[in-house]
């Protein structure tokens, strides 16, 4: 089945990548973003992002084959409730959401029909958001999680599957639930430490002379705390059990490696950091 | 004063970068490096660190002008014991340690007279370590702290701020607790989050999956994992007060995000970032 109308619901750094990687590889159908604000919408059909757009939502998505949903997590209910009355029966429900559960709770919710939903993550990403963030090379060699509901047909997968090929990406396939465990430690969790040491650092009184006196390290170690503070948040809420069993675990060493701090244990501490390095340059290279 | 032999004890990142950037400079001095390993000295001059080596660290400082210790903080006390013996009164002692309080303590116990003690730390680094790590231009446009004594003489603070430009770098001049406090807040406190969340997450049965799925956010938040345990035991342990201060301030601050997460509290949360992200993007850019 080929694509030939794509309902692009979310313009910023994950919606807007995927549109203009799919016409960098000479996508030949159409791409029409749908939204609420004109001015966003207008610049993503100046930078190449849509070919049209529209503010109505239901209309975009009655000529489409496919809906690609890139929205904040907590605002993909109310998109797919108001889609929901408009969508075609074979059309292909997609999306780019860092949480699957929520997602999975929210179609099986609002769309009766779930044949056609696939539901997706791109593990690639910037700290950058907004309509002006996106670019076509995002998804090059990056991994695309899929992870189809007991009802998705496999004819839907193939079609989503082959759009991100288009895009560069290689395509795997996770359960939902091992998906948010998953991201939950690679992601989600270092998010709320960055976010979590700026925001301590910036009540201590000497904020201005410790921000000075950081150097690379801290540089990239805080730069995911640039990232947007409302998808940022939406994941943390939508994500909530996951994450905060990792928060706790790593509460447990953190504080296995305070007690050995304040204890003076040499030992201990070595032995961390050397499973850490060890484990970091083994699997993350 | 002109510098005419420097002594150097510590070929690697920091005291090889060094030695690299002074003799890039055209340096027309002589560099010795001391040390107890022939082969990281052979291999220290081989790569142009150092003019020649000897394993008599006490002969290397005799005829020096000025020692550079480069060794990680614990090793610092049982260098200078062995080395005080043979210091000349107007040799000018300097280091590159991370943590000063340590120093300092290590100096007033093993030398007599401090008048030539430059204590100093180059905010400046990557997560390699050892001969093959240093180059020449690691400091360029990088700030070094110098934290002199009561006792410093001004003539010492000048001459090695004269070598540290050399290097390309900015010397500015803080106070010892001040240094650590800011320190630990900026680097010390992040390594201990990243080798405590690789290590946390070493654990975890599914830890293949977990790193196989982590993208660039992740390889950048845990790049210092990387960083030499030695060293980084050693910062752990010297500078445990200001550590565990700041281990217990963020700790305050991760139990509200948590708390926040828990309960649903999305306005909290949303705080948070919009604090951290605007704290980071106008203070580190």
């Amino acid at each position: 089945m080929a694509v030939t109308k794509i309902a692009l619901i979310g313009t910023g750094l994950i919606g807007g990548s995927f549109a203009l990687a799919l016409r960098e590889d000479d996508f030949d159908g159409e791409i029409i973003a749908a939204g609420r604000r004109e001015s966003a919408l207008q610049r993503a059909v100046d930078r190449g992002i849509a070919h049209r757009y529209t503010t109505d939502f239901q209309a975009a998505v009655r000529e489409a084959d496919l809906v690609f949903l890139a929205v904040p997590m907590l605002a993909m209910g109310s998109v797919l409730e108001r889609i929901a009355p408009a969508l075609r029966p074979d059309t292909i429900v997609t999306d780019g959401g860092s949480v699957k559960g929520s997602f999975e709770r929210d179609v099986r919710e609002h769309l009766s029909d779930l044949t056609h939903v696939v539901p997706g993550h791109p593990i690639a990403g910037t700290e950058m958001s907004g309509v002006e963030s996106g670019f076509p090379t995002l998804y090059q060699n990056r991994r695309v999680i899929l992870t189809p509901l007991p009802e998705t047909a496999q004819r839907a997968i193939n079609v989503v599957t082959g759009l991100w090929q288009q895009c560069g990406a290689r395509v795997e396939c996770l359960d939902v639930a091992h998906h948010d465990r998953v991201l939950a430690a690679t992601s989600h969790l270092p998010h709320m430490l960055a976010f979590g040491l700026v925001d301590t650092l910036s009540t201590l009184q000497e904020r201005e002379e410790i921000f000075r006196y950081a150097a690379g390290g801290f540089r990239d170690f805080t730069r995911i705390a640039s990232g947007d503070p409302v998808m940022w948040r939406d994941i943390a809420l939508t994500n909530r059990e996951a994450l905060l069993a990792m928060m706790d675990l790593l509460q447990s060493h953190m504080d296995t490696l305070r007690t050995a701090i304040d204890q003076g244990d040499s030992e201990t501490i070595e032995n961390i950091f050397i499973n850490a390095k060890r484990s970091r340059d083994q699997f993350v290279g």
